[in-house]
């Protein structure tokens, strides 16, 4: 029998290290305009990637995300024993794909857009327990592949109601390793994860993707610091995935409706789907898809992390696991978050 | 640093101790018509199973098996840290509604019908490595859900090629412990398991996906022979997830290519596809979908392990990665399996 690393009901912890050693990112054209652009590796001249089809140049996006990781890391593709990855395509197209190219042995996941933490809290899993030496964790997404299965034709021009988020056309990825980085080099660790419940506060307007997630990113949060012991404030940053502008601001509500202080949660907590287009980029409520936390995490906050800018952060990537017909076989939309704490040792 | 649990190139050992404490099934009523149909929990005498959807139907289905299996455990719903399941739906739905109902940390995966075998690895992983005490694994598959999706109109009636599958209308789950069953109950545990990499043979034919994913499943079984330094005959069984009459043959064909011995592979090694339904019950090439080794696994080969009729089983589910726009692309299918040992102390 193991020392047990869960705590409290939904927690684990990662004692004997899960370091972050390589990141890629690829973004496309008006995520590399925004202002984050000058944090990701590759932006994108052309949404299509040289490749016939968005969903093929997506994959390409994923693939190239991942090798950027490696090369970063200082490792080469054979020493990946294990490559985590998901996206918002049927049957994970993307991944799919990109796994046959890579070669590497490959577990598909679906977390809707929460993938990207569901990514880095198994990733630290196999590492934490000795299950792997190094694995690759990543997520991608692509608004016109997104557009076309989940609403309607991109040339069809639909008009957005203001809630409406806009899937960010990016992938992201890190190396997690069993080793820590080399000397001169900063060392961030995953430490601690909290996995999520599915929680649906009933609503049913897929334009409301924000509000629908914001509950479960709550309830994941607050599970996270009960089983912790931790305050908000022993974060520099707690971060969720794309719940928007609509959806941050019920976020902080219901925090401060649930007795955490209100200051603190206004200057602790973000969300990476305001952080990654200004508002005169006509994406309404903020970014969304699996690729908007999974960039931003890989491309700024890592990026920040390093510069010694933030100490601590949690991401919580959340996600709204409606199907293209579930909502016509009147459903409401379901919300899961799960929550990946970092740390600069 | 942990000592390291991976061995060879994709396998890993679970030293630990993950111990199968509760299984759980339900089945439609073709299934329970076939020749193992006295194994399984519930046989369903409608596949709407009382719902407004074949979706929610498979959901139910998922559900009641999960609960089957916490209740053959011993244990209560509140005792399960983490829930992993997957299906081939867009989005998960019938896990993502299942999750929603049963209130338990979940983690989505999408393996195609190579599921099963996912979550019994990275169930194992979670116990294994302490980071859960208790967890349930599992998957579904729906004859009607998948046929609308992946194919035509159920409706429709469309004449199937002899080479086709049947998708499975089943669920199958089970808890997955760090703590072994108590006295007099045999003790199955998770010994060993190997991640596959996506192989795809470049087979375009959606009818033939027997063929496409066998070459994945020789790839798997190969190298975890190889990583764990065993023959084949180490097994009493070792079964591959739905790959069908035809598919079982080209394994046999290739296995048998590689060098190993033909009397030991025709002896020890058959396929969840074939074993499900008898042949006059126009299934064509066997039975296929996630459900397909989920409840064969569940229901049929742990209760033969349980009564010492089998002390070591590999199980290899096998996937068809393709998505339902790929073939429209041009893309061919790509296949991907994964290995997990399972063994009576």
């Amino acid at each position: 029998m193991m020392a047990l690393k869960k705590i409290g009901s939904q927690s684990m912890l990662f004692p004997s290290g899960a370091w972050i050693r390589g990141r890629g990112t690829v973004v496309g054209k008006k995520e590399g305009s925004g202002p984050l652009g000058s944090c990701f590796d590759i932006v994108l001249q052309d949404d299509m990637y040289g490749e016939k089809s968005w969903e093929k140049a997506e994959s390409k996006m994923l693939k190239d995300a991942m090798m950027k990781a490696v090369q970063r890391a200082g490792l080469e593709k054979e020493n990946i024993d294990v490559m985590l990855s998901g996206d918002l395509l049927n049957q994970l197209m993307s991944s799919s794909f990109m796994a046959r190219d890579m070669h590497i042995p490959f577990l598909g996941l679906y977390g809707a857009c929460s993938t990207m933490t569901e990514s880095l809290v198994l990733g630290s899993i196999l590492i934490d327990g000795g299950f792997a030496e190094n694995v690759l964790a990543g997520a991608s997404s692509h608004f016109c592949t997104a557009e076309r299965q989940f609403r309607l034709p991109v040339e069809h021009g639909n008009q957005r109601p203001p809630s409406a988020q806009w899937t960010a056309t990016a992938a992201g990825a890190v190396v997690i390793s069993g080793q820590p980085p080399g000397p001169g080099i900063p060392r961030i660790r995953a430490e601690a994860a909290t996995i999520g419940r599915v929680i649906d506060a009933g609503i049913k307007d897929a334009n409301q993707m924000g509000a629908a997630m914001a509950p479960a990113a709550v309830d994941t949060l607050l599970n996270h610091l009960q089983d912790t012991g931790r305050g908000i404030d022993y974060y520099d940053l707690v971060v969720s995935g794309d719940l928007g502008f609509i959806g941050r601001e019920i976020v902080m509500d219901l925090l401060v409706d649930a007795g955490l202080p209100s200051a603190k949660v206004r200057e602790r907590y973000d969300d990476c789907g305001t952080m990654l287009y200004t508002k005169d980029q006509d994406v309404h409520s903020g970014g969304s898809g699996c690729g908007c936390s999974a960039s931003v995490f890989a491309g700024h906050l890592l990026q920040r992390m390093e510069q010694g800018e933030l100490k601590k952060v949690l991401l919580m990537s959340t996600g709204a696991m409606l199907s293209v017909i579930s909502p016509l076989q009147g459903e409401s939309i379901p919300g899961i978050a799960h929550a990946i704490s970092l740390e600069v040792e």
